[in-house]
């Protein structure tokens, strides 16, 4: 039994065809005429399949094959299928085909597992609308509450709560919707790696360990806006070099004092008046920080922080840092993760244990079950561009695993035994 | 003989009521209502004195006071009254202030000088309008030509040839009011430092003996744009690294391995697509360099080049060096210089020579006719701003010592003889 390759390129392709932006990438954000069309398609394969469908308040979609005993808990498996403005269209939509291939397979195959599989399809992940990432999944824990909804807004001040209403849903009930740890055994999602580990080293599956957690920052330095020929360097109150300074050992800590899983990143600069023979004013940056060891975080911090008043003294600037945002590290299931491993070994599918720098919906599940992730590779580590790619190969094989382990999970076999 | 500290404020404070931006600085660009009213202020001025005024294509303004010898080459003084967006009041207000109250004080004090004197309005000295700055005094030496005037356009796209003729004058006419060496004695024009020297210095006078030459280039690097979580450091074609490298080295490099007459600046930077969880695709940042010693913007130059390169390869991204402008150094006259000084020193005015970072009209006259400059200073070294100041006290001795070198230059006194 395997999923089929022709199927899964069929879905990625037609999923992709549901976009803002022909052209320019993929645009698909949640609530979006083309998220409806997304959905509208994912709706019409559940029912093929005889799929049992409920949507909560904001959008998420779950859809179950029964099993065996439907009172156990559930295998659940999915992502997001909303996109980044000019994303790729491999991002959210492999991980939902990919669970959607599985319960096809199981149905095609007539497999009976003992505990019900769930397709979950997750709105919202990206934040494309309120700035918000992961706000699907967020509400589906109970993490978002109905005033968090609300008080979420898109550029035109328009909330959550209003969006999903006029998307013809029903935000009053996301409380009740909430979903209870008692209905869920594991959660498996396929992703696209988002990096270039895999791709780099030519291995097709990556089984995640750990999520990264971040802090990151907004670092400003003011000085004394001036006439760049009439300045003489001692003069200066240089917020520009004191900021190069800063972005410059960002690189160099994290590479030589932090550990090889910590990243850091400046992404963002803002320079003010920002005209060449001005010596600047302001100049603010940001500094993203990850790792799933917290210690790499804070040496990154606790260094930048010392750089940060060292050149502050040093070109007459005022320096503020404030952090904007931080995340802790998640330590996925050993048990899921170890059925992964044992099932990539059996179908003798090359592979890696890895962690994953960048946060998913599976993040926050991992607070109510035990979850597991399946990466494949990103060709030259690309996405949320246009150019983001995956092999459907790589997609197949991902897949694949993906059932071997659900059906472990949902007892269907036993060759490895969960609790 | 002294100038009048009264008749200098109001007519500072009278010009900067001319202004279109009120409470936000001072903004009088050339050919808008706010110049207009400030010509016509002028005008008026230079008729009470009885003057003879010459307006040429472009709206550069000559009223000359008549000499013993009527057919003698004038001696000229002034600056320009066009601002930058937001700028100050002082910046080519107190030369053009200057040169109409020696004026004033030569007629009240009914002094007649062997040469006639002549004060000059330049227009458009800071390319507010065009991004041509010295587009004025470019034109009344012929550097600028007709066809110049009609290239050079604003943001909507209106040349400069277009705007002189809709603001009434005659452009057509520029090339045969060109300035001819023969009518010109010497120029002095009289500044703010709009550097921090003299006021660091607690110094009233600089006497500028050098114009600083320049080059500015824009470099850019071009990198792989990913997510900042998902790639490890090795992985990343990071050009924000890249560039934070250069740009601390700007600073270095010209403090430690050139001169101290040379300053380096990066005024502006872009980066692509400016998202914090993102590693940027593309940073391009301006360096400026200026000297008065052509060694030292190409020490700072070569070494720039250096580095740029070898942190492309440490980055692994695509590097791109553009010269954008460069401006030769511009020794002023080693005799009007002395004539400045010696009454510096007769009047017991504290002075130090200098040099200019900044580029004025003067730079231009300096290829027609012998040329020296006053810096009065600016207050902690700010220029361009709302905060531009000069205490006015100062600008009265810069008039005084105008006035004693304007005589001596146009042979009313023998006490410096020029050739």
């Amino acid at each position: 039994m395997e999923t089929s390759l022709k199927r899964i390129k069929e879905d990625i392709e037609k999923i992709s065809s549901f976009n803002a932006t022909p052209g320019h990438g993929i645009t698909r954000f949640s609530y979006s005429p083309e998220d409806k069309q997304a959905r509208e398609y994912f709706m019409q394969q559940f029912e093929l399949l005889g799929l049992k469908v409920k949507v909560d308040g904001v959008g998420n979609i779950r859809a179950r094959l029964g099993g065996a005993d439907p009172d156990l808990p559930v295998v659940m498996s999915g992502s997001h299928i909303d996109t980044v403005l000019h994303g790729g269209k491999f991002d959210g939509v492999v991980g939902s085909v990919g669970a959607l291939e599985v319960v096809r397979t199981l149905v095609d195959s007539n497999i009976k597992t003992k505990h019900p599989v769930e397709v979950v399809i997750f709105v919202e992940e990206e934040g494309s609308n309120f700035g918000s990432s992961m706000a699907g999944s967020k509400a589906m824990i109970g993490k978002y509450k109905l005033k968090d909804i609300k008080s979420i807004k898109n550029d035109k001040g328009i909330s959550m709560y209003e969006m999903a209403k006029n998307f013809g849903l029903d935000p009053d009930k996301i409380e009740a919707d909430v979903i209870k740890p008692d209905e869920i055994k594991a959660m498996i999602e396929l992703h696209v790696e988002q990096g270039g580990v895999l791709d780099d080293e030519k291995i097709s599956i990556g089984i995640v360990e750990a999520i990264a957690g971040s802090k990151w920052f907004k670092i400003e330095f003011e000085g004394v806006p001036n006439h760049a020929g009439a300045t003489p360097m001692h003069l200066r109150q240089d917020p520009m070099a004191a900021a190069s300074k800063v972005i410059a050992e960002v690189e160099k800590i994290t590479k030589q004092k932090a550990f090889s899983t910590t990243v850091g990143t400046v992404g963002k600069i803002i320079c003010q008046p920002n005209i060449p023979n001005c010596i600047p004013e302001k100049v603010m940056f940001t500094v993203d920080v990850r790792d799933v060891l917290p210690k790499g975080i804070e040496i990154v911090v606790s260094e930048v922080k010392k750089i940060v008043e060292s050149v502050a003294k040093e070109n007459k600037v005022k320096a503020s840092i404030e952090l904007m945002g931080e995340s802790d590290a998640i330590k996925l299931s050993k048990k899921v993760v170890d059925v992964i491993e044992q099932n990539a070994i059996r179908l003798a599918i090359d592979h890696r244990r890895m962690n994953s720098g960048a946060v998913h919906d599976s993040s926050l599940l991992a607070s109510v079950t035990d979850v597991g992730m399946i990466f494949v590779p990103s060709i030259n580590g690309r996405s949320h561009v246009p150019e983001e790619k995956t092999d459907f190969e790589d997609i197949k094989l991902g897949c694949d695993l993906l059932l071997a382990a659900i059906l472990d999970l949902a007892n269907y076999r036993n060759t490895i035994k969960m609790q």
